[in-house]
């Protein structure tokens, strides 16, 4: 039985999402469970390769299940084998063939900036900016990143990957109270690092190192150099993650 | 020159506020800090002794300071040296007689329940509580903690201390987005487990394991059998700590 899960984490104990040998990882602490549950090795398909430090809200992965567990019932048993930082907030059965990681149509990412002198201890899902930052100016920025485009000056330097072509159907940045900052981005896929590497141009834009027109030829030049730092991976939440047949799974 | 610091912490790695050989805690922490700092043993008076797992927003403490750092300084020196589970959100100078743990005069503490199917990962400041409760009750069941009473029997047990008078001057229920509760409650002093205590009893009676009205007996009994259990620490946070020279500190 083919079982999708939704998936909450809080990214700061682990080192991403994928597997590594000695490692917390999320889908090593997952794949270790199931295998607790099922008795032998299980691989679990996420959808999105969260880097250290980044969470996720609605992370969604797949595994199929050779014990008789009726599918609303995974969500429970899971998170009695998983520590508190991560939650499995949903299962269910899927179609046989459905893969959380080649069938994701869409993703959205949300990137929080606290732009204020305090810091704070009780939320740290977030960047510390305690300096003045030009939001008119990042504000402008902001509508070059949207659009079907080569994103290859914006992924992360040595990653390899047959397109470096995404397109960006959405991008707002939406003020929260006292001094949170959420940009909220929605596309078909991202490369590695991208929202971190677009955040960190913003960051440059609003610190006023960057004209906000020069963005399209920083784009257009495939360049990684060109472009801005990598925001940390502590700002960073995966939001939700869409597949086309919404009513079959 | 006394320092008056106010501290925010996530209370999830440490055991409590108070130093224990040995243990990770928070005043442990934040005197190490200060050690490093100034070169000498250095005591940090907090005002609440807040128990494992709990965690603080407004946490004050003050210590005296040998070194000739400007006042305002010392919340950006301790948390370059803090782990980021502990923040100093303000630093000022006081007069040499003011001492946050005897000078209290009113605290604020907060609740969190989450009362929801769904549990969260990312917001784990809280008591997840997924089955149904009658809130009709709790609310009428909560005007019996308000007043000046001997709370005896909502104090841990074993717990000795001068008087078990304490006035509880507010007490608020307040529904958040999506099953959260925050119960609020305001006092002269707490007694050890107190709010827990309350909390766990309240939530006996949302169960309609206990009839609203009784709660008067029960505090009347003097007696820890008599009341509920004790809710977990996680959902506790001290919100704020006051004191009667408002101007001059």
């Amino acid at each position: 039985m083919n079982i999708r899960l939704t998936i909450e984490y809080d990214g700061e104990p682990f080192f991403g999402w994928q597997r590594q040998e000695g490692l917390p990882t999320v889908q090593g602490e997952i794949e270790r469970a199931l295998a607790k549950i099922l008795g032998e090795p299980v691989t679990l398909y996420g959808a999105s390769r969260t880097d250290t430090g980044v969470h996720a809200r609605g992370q969604v992965a797949n595994f199929h299940a050779t014990a008789p567990v009726p599918p609303e019932r995974w969500a429970m048993v899971l998170n009695s084998y998983l520590p508190p930082a991560i939650r499995v907030t949903d299962s269910r059965e899927v179609p046989g063939r459905f893969n959380a990681r080649n069938d994701a149509c869409s993703k959205v990412y949300e990137y929080r900036l606290l732009n204020r002198a305090r810091p704070s201890a009780l939320d740290r899902r977030l960047y510390h900016y305690p300096w003045p930052l030009d939001w008119e100016g990042i504000r402008r920025a902001m509508p070059h990143f949207v659009g079907k485009k080569d994103f290859r000056a914006l992924q992360a330097a040595g990653a390899t990957v047959k397109t470096t072509v995404r397109s960006v159907s959405r991008f707002d940045l939406v003020p929260d109270e006292d001094g949170l900052f959420r940009f909220v981005i929605e596309g078909d896929g991202f490369l590695k690092q991208m929202v971190r590497a677009i955040v960190g141009t913003l960051l440059e834009v609003g610190e006023g190192k960057r004209d906000p027109a020069a963005i399209p030829s920083v784009i257009e030049s495939g360049d990684r150099r060109l472009a801005g730092r990598t925001a940390p991976g502590r700002g960073l939440t995966l939001v939700e993650v869409s597949y086309f047949e919404k009513g079959a799974i």
